[in-house]
């Protein structure tokens, strides 16, 4: 048996000291705006819990798009997160999902018409919602273009038969990255679409980020009643760089692609929601979220559940501090932003149906990292009144309410009136890992992390104290 | 031989296209200032070479502490980098560096009095400057104190002949990481000589981070005429709770250390100097820096790399863009900031005997992340005038010019009147990386390399029309 020995007297006192956790801090009734915000960073800064909860999510559930089995986890993850923080109701809030499948590792190479190369294999993954190449996998000539106009001019003649390689730059001129994002993602949303009506058998694309890396990019295809009938995958930069170079250096190059992904029929699925109920108004909900699904390449530490467990950490925080809110304020790890959007419709519809008013909606959904500002989609009055409260905000540097907009999950909330805010966090590193295997939670950095679930509880706090 | 096929008309176009750079931007006569710095940032963004001098920095001299071999490699390698970018004049300016050696590697583990119980290694680095322990080692027992009060109320009785082991932890309420820094660094620097005042045979710092891991956290203990003649070590803050929790548990814990640290003589070593001569006042100087020496553990790619590489990139710019500065710019690349200063001192010492009037000085010394603002030691007009220029940056999130100072090595030239200036980064993850093996070239990230070397390149700009 190990003999416990006690130390001497100092040294046992300063021991214990140094392994509590930082003192927690307490919300007065007499604090002003500026001292609760700052005791609302201080806490989560010291003894805020979204970085654990978001290790636990990416070792419970890293692969987690709609309709699998590691997005069953995640639910049951996240509803054990919420029902430990003591809230004053959490529950499931069902949705059917779509369910698509990636199958087996995917396999591109570059097959040259010189029969003494050997084959260069090439790290390629279906974009979602794809459809599956033939068994055997389908080869074709690359047809490089850049942009719409290049495919439009080569037309029927030039593209029927190939596969059409949408070599896309990233416009790194464009300083906000979600701007540059926007614009290459067209490629990825319509291309194979667009290549499919002149003919083309498969469709590439660079992928959409301004890293030059070997990573993938995965993301949805469009999914509506356009959606194509011939594969579609995304290649890294760095071999997009490197394929464009082949086909300077060789003229006609050939590429294999095999894949079995295959859509399987809907799933039912949840989102997993949990509320402080308001002390005046309980039936006027401001609601806070991210999404819990994710492109399942990687962990979707960044894309989105860092938003997921902000998102829980800013209610949290009430009942840490002992802020009781006025209003209800309310949590949701939104199902299936990445291919369909069901999990946003449904809370929106049951909004709708149990006539809850939405103060405000507020989403994060573009990183875990340094917030600086809220985007907002509202009347110019309440823009104006969120601007009113910078000052409070910028000792956190959090210091633009002028940019950006809500987001895709709560959207569904912009019909019914709802104002919506969008959490806008640095966008530097954000596209070197979206939908990538790199999404992983070491690219999180907790500071980063809390400082924007502290940002989102503040602005809970300011609408839910003056409203909006 | 292989067989150049060319391939068919609009797929060649393409390519060729695809292949080339972004156009480089061009700054007119006639464009305002607004136009001007997005043309900076523009051109920053998409061409800048900020990047690749870094990589090529940490592969070429990756350990380039004061006096070693591998500072010379640094400096050899800058040089030629601005050659390269076809300055007016490129320089060395020779200053004696002091030479402290690390020597072989490092050994720390606890010896536990219970002799059953097999020793355990921790990880130790020596503080900057620290004396060898003798050839054997150095046992001694381990008296853990949080802060100096714990420490002289131990006294001689309760520290002679141990090692004081200063476990202060991370304030992580500190919203500013340098705040936090500022309070544990005390530690660091002052740590083994205090100790010596009561006998101590050894002192150890828990390693100056808000991130829990591995890595221990070295930088230089004092070395004044206090210099202590105990040896000095930190541990990583994971070690620290480790050791710690190893205190409550068996109280006496013994340690064991061995380092062959030394210090050598003087070493002659220099600053590397670039400039364009102004077109109007060519005797007027606006200066900007990073420092050129780092510790040696890991690669000095955030601390200081990167303001090394983004000043000459500020100066690179104005050249690529066709700006003709009125007055001389010029970026230095410092040597010694870590453990002495001497390049700083020299430079200042330079600029006084020369006679140079320095309009301003810019300093990038917290590493290469996102820009958030420029710091200020100047009079309250200058500042004013600064703040004016706010909203040419806050297109680039560039906002607070309200905090924070210059920089170690261009304070001495405040003496002689210069405004100084400081580039402000989000400062979220330098503590991480800073002072540890970990301080690699990809932990940086080109986006936000390169938008703090275009604020200070428009700064630069702006300063040179306006003065200041």
């Amino acid at each position: 048996m190990k003999k416990i020995i006690f130390p001497s007297f100092p040294v046992l006192v300063f021991a214990i000291l140094s392994f509590s956790n930082a003192p927690h801090e307490v919300v007065n009734s007499g604090d002003n705006d500026s001292t609760v915000v700052s005791k609302i960073f201080r806490e989560c800064m010291a003894n805020g819990e979204a970085y654990e909860n978001l290790r636990g999510l990416c070792i419970a559930a890293p692969k987690r798009l709609s309709g699998s089995p590691g997005a069953q986890a995640a639910v049951e993850y996240m509803k054990n997160v919420m029902d430990k923080c003591g809230f004053d109701k959490v529950w499931l809030q069902p949705c059917m999902v779509p369910h698509w499948v990636r199958g087996n590792p995917e396999f591109g190479a570059i097959k040259y018409t010189n029969a003494k190369r050997k084959d260069h294999v090439v790290n390629v993954c279906a974009l979602g919602g794809s459809v599956a190449t033939p068994k055997e996998g389908l080869t074709g000539e690359i047809v490089e273009v850049q942009n719409w106009k290049q495919l439009d001019s080569l037309g029927k003649n030039g593209v029927q038969g190939k596969i059409v390689f949408y070599n896309h730059r990233w416009d790194d001129k464009k300083i906000s990255t979600f701007a540059a994002y926007g614009e290459t993602v067209d490629y990825r949303w319509d291309g194979a679409h667009r290549a499919e009506q002149y003919g083309a058998i498969g469709s590439m694309v660079r992928s959409c980020t301004s890293s030059i890396d070997t990573f993938p990019h995965t993301g949805t295809a469009r999914n509506d009643s356009l959606m194509a009938k011939i594969p579609a995958v995304a290649i890294a930069t760095k071999d997009a760089d490197f394929l464009h170079n082949e086909i300077i250096a060789n003229g006609k190059v050939k590429f294999i692609l095999k894949m079995n992904c295959q859509w399987m029929p809907d799933e039912k699925s949840y989102n997993v929601i949990g509320e402080i109920i308001g002390s005046e108004h309980p039936e006027q909900v401001i609601v806070v979220g991210g999404h819990l699904d994710a492109w399942e390449l990687g962990a979707g530490a960044n894309d989105d559940g860092a938003g997921v467990v902000q998102s829980v950490e800013a209610i949290r925080l009430f009942k840490q501090l002992g802020i009781r809110p006025k209003h209800t304020i309310r949590c949701v790890a939104f199902m299936n932003e990445e291919n369909g959007g069901r999990g946003g419709k449904a809370y929106a519809d049951s909004a709708k149906v149990k006539n809850e008013k939405h103060i405000a909606a507020i989403e994060s959904d573009a990183g875990g990292f340094t917030p600086r500002g809220f985007g907002t989609e509202m009347d110019s009055l309440k823009k104006i009144k969120i601007q009113s409260w910078r000052n409070l905000f910028l000792p956190y540097g959090v210091y633009d309410f002028d940019h950006g907009g809500g987001g895709a999950d709560i959207g569904p909330l912009k019909t019914q009136g709802t104002p919506l805010l969008g959490l806008q966090p640095d966008g530097s590193r954000y596209f070197d890992y979206h939908h990538t295997e790199d999404d992983q939670f070491k690219n999180v950095n907790r500071r980063e992390l809390h400082m924007g679930a502290a940002s989102m509880a503040a602005m809970l706090f300011l609408i839910d104290k003056y409203g909006l």
